[in-house]
This record gives C-alpha cells, structure tokens and sequence, in this order.
C-alpha cells in the first residue's frame, strides 16, 4: 500500500516531478518487494513562507543572503 | 476528536466540498459515537502533476490517453 | 482518488473502526461522486499524551477532572 | 529531530509566518532541549473551503453569518 | 528540502525499513538535483485494521479471504 | 484554527510532552493572535528506524557511531 507524501519547495518543473515520482516509485516498490501500481505519491509543495529551518523561513533565509 | 484529512485532486467546485465534508463528518460522528462538533476536516488539494499512481502522475497518464 | 488520513484517539475496537472506515468511504464516494474502490482511508492513533487542546493533553486533562 | 506541519487557514502574511515559526520553533526547542536548528516547520494553507468544523466550512459559517 | 512520508503496513523488519530509505533518499535526491543531506523520510505504520480500500480494512479483507 | 502536527522521537516524558504542546500552543497563539483553545496540537511518535536523514535511519546512524 506505501501511500508517500513529499514535501517539496515551489517551483519544480512538470518534467522534475514526472522524474521523481518515477524513481521514488520504483525504489520503493523494489526495496518493498511490492508491485509498482500499488505505490501511490502525493506532492505537496510549500513557498519560501512555508519552509523553515531553526525558526527561518526559506524566504528569510534567501533575503538576509542577498541584503548582504 | 477526530481529525481528518482529505486529499483530493483540484477542480472541486464549493458545492462538492461542502457536500463532502458534511457527509463524511455525519458518517464519522455516527459510526464513532461522538459529537459532530468535535469532527474537524481539512481539505488539502494537489494538481495532476501532484498525484501519480505507479510511478505516473495524473497529467501524464491524461496525456498518454490523448494522444493514443 | 481520495486519500483520507484519520487522526483518532487510541481505544477504538476493530469492530468500530471497520464500521468508520465503511460509513466515510460511502460518505466520500457519494459526495464526490467517485467509485468506493479509490478511496483509501488511513488511520493514525493518538494516546492521551499525543493529542492537545489549548495546550493540555487529553491525558493531563482527564487527570485534573478526576482529581477536583 | 522535531518536524511539524503547521495547518493555518489562508492570509497570514508573510510578518505573521516569519514570526509564527521563530515562536514556535524556539518554544518547541526549549521545551524539547534540542537545538532549534534540528526544528523544521513546514505551512500548509486551507481555505474557507478546505477546513470545516461539524461539517460545515469556514466559507460557509461566515456566509451564514454574514445573511443573518 | 524534502520531506517524505512514508505510510506503510506494520511488518517491515529493520532491514527493509533502512534498504527502502536509503533507496528512497537517493531517487529522490537524484531526480531532483539536490544533496542526500536535504532529505529528511518519516516512516508511519499503520496495522491491518488502520488500511482501507473501498471501505473495508486490510484485516477485514484477509478474514474474509481465509474464510472462503 | 492552527491544526498543528509534531513528529518526534520516541521516547519522550509525558512530562516533555506536556511541556512540549502547552510552550508550542502559547507560542503559536500569541503569534497568530488566536485563542489558544483554537490549537490543537497531535504528536506522532516515530521510533529509530522510522525516522533518516540522507538515506540512514537514527538506529542505523547510532549503531555505526557505537561500533566506532
């Protein structure tokens, strides 16, 4: 059943998430040793606000990186 | 308490959605025992690059169908 | 493809959590207009130290009830 | 490791995200003792339509509001 | 930045829950461009009564299934 | 309506744990100006080998700091 949800940043192409739900799905359903059409991927994509790491949002981060 | 999260494809209409979530928070209440007001459901919605089923999103699969 | 995840108290017996599964998976399939076979429905327990409301666990919340 | 996904209704701006996941990354990482830098906040945003309570969206309650 | 959410039925043994993520980490990281380091995988179990398909649990299935 | 979801480690106190949500719940109310009993807040537990980082689970990663 792996039912898989990534989060990913905003801003991946239709051809980067065709590529990456392909691989996921097969390395999943090789490494579970279970057939491919039972893996379901659901991406969930987060702007630079909805991204945090230790209390920064990417937006922020990326801000205070130009500014200096 | 139950919380619920629904993951649907996009293009639900405002119609659908207050129809889904009256019904399965009555069909949640009622087999649970619990009092509507404690039932909370989200709706998260993802595109047809966002969801794929063996490795295949749902854009790409419409897509092969189309042009076959 | 609607894929539900239900967040639920531990304690629920199999017998209700079969009758929960069957009456939200009816509930969806109808609203949304979907056959039942898409609809997959997950659920994730949570004991009295793993759910909160207004910052008070459901355990810590049981306690101060028994003991005034 | 902490990792949480935040579940807000939409129209926070970005000031109220900024400090949203500065409050409650150091608030989990003093109340946890980890360092904040292990903390990751993901944001997902639900419109009036995509959170309901009692079966009934967000959109909906105001709108009911609003008439009478 | 991903973060991946694996739901899968209780059962794997250790060995398969590190070959899948090892696997899963570097689809991921491949097909999107970005360091091993990035990504963060999440594995949720969910027992044969906490899985359904069209409304009936895992376990309900497989009863039914040794019955007849 | 802040719906918040906390991955952690097992092996928290339920006296961490207790802390954890009412630090998390005040934060997140006074940053949002909402009333605390909007939050809610559910803890998921994932044990050594449901949680890695670039590929290796945490029991994976202290068993080869352990061998060394």
């Amino acid at each position: 059943m792996p039912i898989i949800e990534m989060h990913l940043m905003t801003g991946r192409t239709v051809e980067q998430k065709r590529r990456v739900v392909a691989a996921v799905c097969e390395a999943a359903a090789r490494a579970l040793d279970v057939s491919p059409s039972t893996v379901r991927i659901l991406i969930s994509e987060h702007g630079p606000e909805e991204f945090s790491v230790a209390g920064v949002t990417a937006g922020e981060r990326s801000e205070s990186k130009t500014i200096k």
